[in-house]
């Protein structure tokens, strides 16, 4: 008779410590098992998560949650955490807007110690959370478990260096599986790659087990002195000069699938005084052969096929590709045209332009400042850059674009995929902030295509502009239809007559088709605003003299957002609705439900509608 | 008879090439004085141009600019650039609004090839620039200078990271005078202080000359070749393991003030084909002895007595002052108050916090993104992280504010000094965009004082906050005057009734005074809008219900700033006339002048007021 799944008895994380550590890795087999199993219903991050499945149970086996502090860089791998400290059966709804998020929440569970959704924030917060313990009297553990992608974030370096110097007994856990969401680049990921595959770590991986049984299982007379643990376990270690210049002792590289092992080793960290890195090498993906094959595929993914691990694709072709086909276009008359991501060859679609163009290609890593501001460099030369960062990360850069781009008006292209609401990814993705931190800056042109073909068109205006220029589109696919107006930087269309409208609805991007649909049978014009910044003057002040009220409607945030630009214009003629994303964060679920809940779906912009013209009876 | 002063002759940078080489020590000495007597007639940084005389000169030896680039990072050391490169009768009016800036221009020189301001961008910029020239078949070489103090910039890292694998022939200049404006911090910064002062080093300075002299002086043939120029020098030299492990060949360190050595040294690392990274050592101030005793008061000073060194201080009590002054009062009685700077301890008054509380003190480096980041771990774990950073270098840790702090809702308290226009730093350092980006995050607190004392209220009141709370104050020092009404989070300050006024001023922080000023004798109601977000809804609504007209006044851009916050509130209501900062950058000069273009000094807003009632008529 088959023994009963161990996942079953874990309801806590006491549940949890209770399993035999000689069961760890059958715990291990199903828990993989059950991510397969339900992200493919759920869609989600796969192959990140079943990549730490032996690191965070040996982290929750060394430490003790919630006194000892684990934060998860990123945060998309923390599925295996949330599983181990009783959160399995929440599963079924995950990301669902009614179920757990995808991402630590310190409303979630006293386990997620910090929450985190962007990249490399993790040592820094490790950090802050330690010096205040050990101020207040604490003197639990913190570990920040980071990847190598993660890595190439200055952020990451701003605090290893603090950290360095602060003699703190912080424990960084670098999960080296030499993927970001893409492959990885970098200088500092040739330094890693190196050590992962020099034979002192082959040699290691097979020897450590033994070397740690042979060795005395006496704690704190043994292994209390850390220079002298050190010493020992070096000889099997490949000494890292990199981090050990800036002041932490290097433990590495472990087999991060080793259970025993990384539980040992977690353990000597803990009886360090002193900050200590833990190079963990693992494989994204681990277990589940098509991830293993394509983990950027499986990195986040919808629901698939657990059997031949197929997606459920759409049809049409998405935003992204759409950007990424004509950028190629273009380049292929302007050898000025370079592009540039943030470790996003994919996410944005430049992969093909990357196939097609290597050499006119750039991915930086997860480091959108510098992007931003090497492409300042690059354009202040004489080339055509486009940066293609989604919106959420952009914000990583506010300053490079004002700084760098804005304030000597290069003419920098940006490419802001997944602007507005980005749905089952939730708060700290959502895409809702660009249209608020770029109207300040001063010169920037802000396009918001309603259609591919405008899209498409928007991209070749930009590329001909002698200022830097933002386009902002969403995730997934927008309508696709020809342009019946010639788009112009500046300039509106009027997709709904004024004359003999009662109101008039502004909407931009993907939310001109919701207001489209909103409108029929009403008495209500719509207006396309294709040019949130500058904005058509002239069709706004056409707009008051008719006197109706105006609705604006924007994916983004109200507050400094387009539709307090319209109220600014022309607030004191007409009453100007402002309709967009509210102050309190958008929780993660499906788009759809997302824009029901702003009101921004068909439904609720006819709704708005219906009850201005009740209230002008 | 004296020789004229070399000085004297340069007009371009072909007057300055045509003096010879022997001559080279002299113009450094010229040039010394030159900017000791100019900078303390206008202000200005001081001590880091002294520090870069030598090194500026061989880099326009080395090099042929425009032709070849040199970027400047943060950019207040390019005063020796500018002199070679022409513009030495300039400095009459110095950073003053009809005069040459003190940072680099593009729109100044074309010797200017990257404008900089905020530090850490010139990697980077750099790097893009060096890509784009090659790609569109440029030979010319790029030199970054940065110093020690801006390497610990994130920025810096994500841009050595990707130039390091990019085996572009990038070369930067490590200006290494171990400052950064305060002394600098940081695990890197202790590993260049140990090749400093090794005495391979000492042994090196002494002996370089000699050795380059020995050198046969065949370009080519004997140094062509980049390893075999490597292993002759680097006897001399100390591997550095830090920039090699990532991609850079190191030459260093070499004494920043001996021409000879640096021009060898430049040339040489010119004819390498992969990036170099060149460390130079050098001191802050050099030549002038008060500041060399005192860099960091030389760093960014006012006009100064030359013979004595001392500066005509203000008889007030700065803001930076008042706020460190009541933050170590309020410390004493409660001890989860921490202080967190990002190299400022001086320029944000935290030196006499630091000097009380050393162990609840943390100055984290050129760092402001892992400032917040490690501000929200600290609240997280229940202490009350204090962060003070100058609002536009707050502007780098946007998305830290807005992911880390603002989405958690964490107790972070941001002290934002240098608040609004700021003079004589111009375009790059007007703190003009807090209002703007704060609000539109979630759940935050924005506050702006009128008068010392509310900035000491307000700072209690945030540290009572269960939220993120921002406090915004100018330059310089606010009014002194005993608090009449209560400062309260939301609420408004009536200073002129609305009874029987015409219209109504909604005024925010140090405009409250020229709004006041402005308003004698009219028909004027004046309200102290202390709290910018939340606004005082309910004296918002009592304005409205008056019908006046209304103009509001900040510190700050008007697109997404307050002003565009009340018109959303009420402007449908009554006209709201925002005044504030418009969309062109405001560039240098005293911040009268600044107040004076913008309409917000006190004849401005009188004028506005006038204008209002005239058509009101």
């Amino acid at each position: 008779m088959a023994e009963p799944p161990l996942l079953d008895s874990i309801h806590s994380i006491e549940d949890f410590k209770r399993i035999d550590r000689k069961d760890l890795p059958r715990l291990a087999a199903e828990i993989r098992s059950f991510l397969v199993e339900k992200v493919s219903h759920t869609g989600g991050h796969l192959a990140s998560n079943l990549g730490v499945v032996e690191l965070t149970i040996a982290l929750h086996r060394a430490f003790d949650s919630p006194q000892d502090k684990i934060i998860f860089d990123v945060g998309h791998q923390a599925y295996v955490h949330k599983i181990i400290t009783g959160r399995a059966a929440e599963f079924e709804r995950l990301r669902q807007m009614d179920g757990i998020s995808g991402f630590p929440k310190r409303t979630e569970s006293p386990h997620d110690a910090f929450g985190t959704g962007h990249a490399s924030t993790s040592i820094s917060a490790a950090l802050g959370i330690l010096r205040a313990e050990r101020m207040l009297g604490g003197t639990g553990s913190v570990v920040a478990l980071v990847g190598d992608g993660a890595l190439t974030g200055g952020l990451c370096f701003e605090a290893l260096n603090d950290a360095g110097q602060s003699k703190q007994p912080l424990i960084v856990v670098l999960n080296d599986n030499d993927m970001s969401i893409s492959h990885n680049v970098g200088a500092l990921n040739r330094s890693l790659s190196r050590m992962r595959t020099s034979r002192s770590y082959r040699r290691f991986k097979h020897n450590t087990a033994e070397f740690l049984r042979k060795l005395p299982k006496v704690g704190a007379r043994m292994f209390g002195d850390a220079l002298r643990l050190k010493n020992r376990i070096k000889y099997f270690l490949i000494p890292n000069v990199l981090f050990e210049e800036i002041g932490f002792t290097y433990l590495g590289p472990v087999d991060g699938h080793d259970i025993d092992t990384l539980i040992e080793v977690f353990a000597r960290a803990k009886q360090l005084e002193s900050p200590v890195i833990i190079h963990a090498v693992t494989q994204k993906g681990k277990g589940y052969a098509h991830a293993e094959q394509n983990p950027e595929k499986f990195h986040g993914i919808g629901k698939f096929d657990r059997d031949t691990g197929k997606v459920n694709g759409s049809a049409q072709e998405s935003n992204s590709s759409v950007f990424s086909r004509t950028l190629c276009s273009l380049a292929r008359t302007d050898s000025r045209i370079v592009a540039i991501t943030a470790a996003m060859p994919q996410g944005t679609g430049l992969d093909r332009f990357c196939s097609e163009f290597p050499d006119r290609f750039f991915d930086v890593g997860i480091a959108e400042a510098h992007a931003v501001t090497m492409a300042a460099g690059m354009a202040s030369a004489g080339a055509r850059p486009v940066v293609a960062i989604y919106s959420t990360f952009l914000q990583r850069a506010y300053d490079q674009i004002l700084h760098d781009v804005c304030l000597q008006s290069l003419p920098v292209v940006f490419a802001i995929d997944r602007a507005g609401l980005v749905g089952e990814d939730g708060e700290t993705h959502q895409g809702v902030y660009d249209i608020a931190f770029l109207r300040m800056m001063p010169g920037i042109t802000v396009l918001s295509p309603s259609s591919q073909e405008e899209l498409a068109e928007m991209l070749r205006l930009a590329l001909m502009s002698n200022g830097p220029v933002a386009i902002r589109y969403n995730r997934g696919a927008l309508p696709s239809h020809p342009i019946t107006q010639p788009v112009q930087i500046g300039k509106w269309e009027e997709l709904l007559p004024l004359f003999q409208s009662k109101v008039v609805l502004i909407a931009s991007g993907r939310l001109v088709k919701n207001a489209l649909e909103a409108c029929a049978g009403l008495p209500a014009a719509l207006i396309n605003a294709r040019s949130i910044k500058p904005m058509d003057d002239a069709l706004l002040l056409h707009v008051a003299a008719h006197g109706m009220p105006v609705i604006t409607l924007e994916d983004g945030v109200i507050a400094g957002g387009f539709g307090e630009a319209v109220q600014a214009k022309i607030g004191h003629v007409v009453e100007v609705i402002a309709c967009g994303v509210g102050e309190a964060p958008v929780r993660h679920g499906p788009i759809a439900e997302q824009d029901a809940l702003c009101g921004l779906n068909t439904e609720g912009i006819r709704k708005t509608i219906l009850e201005l013209l009740e209230r002008m009876r």
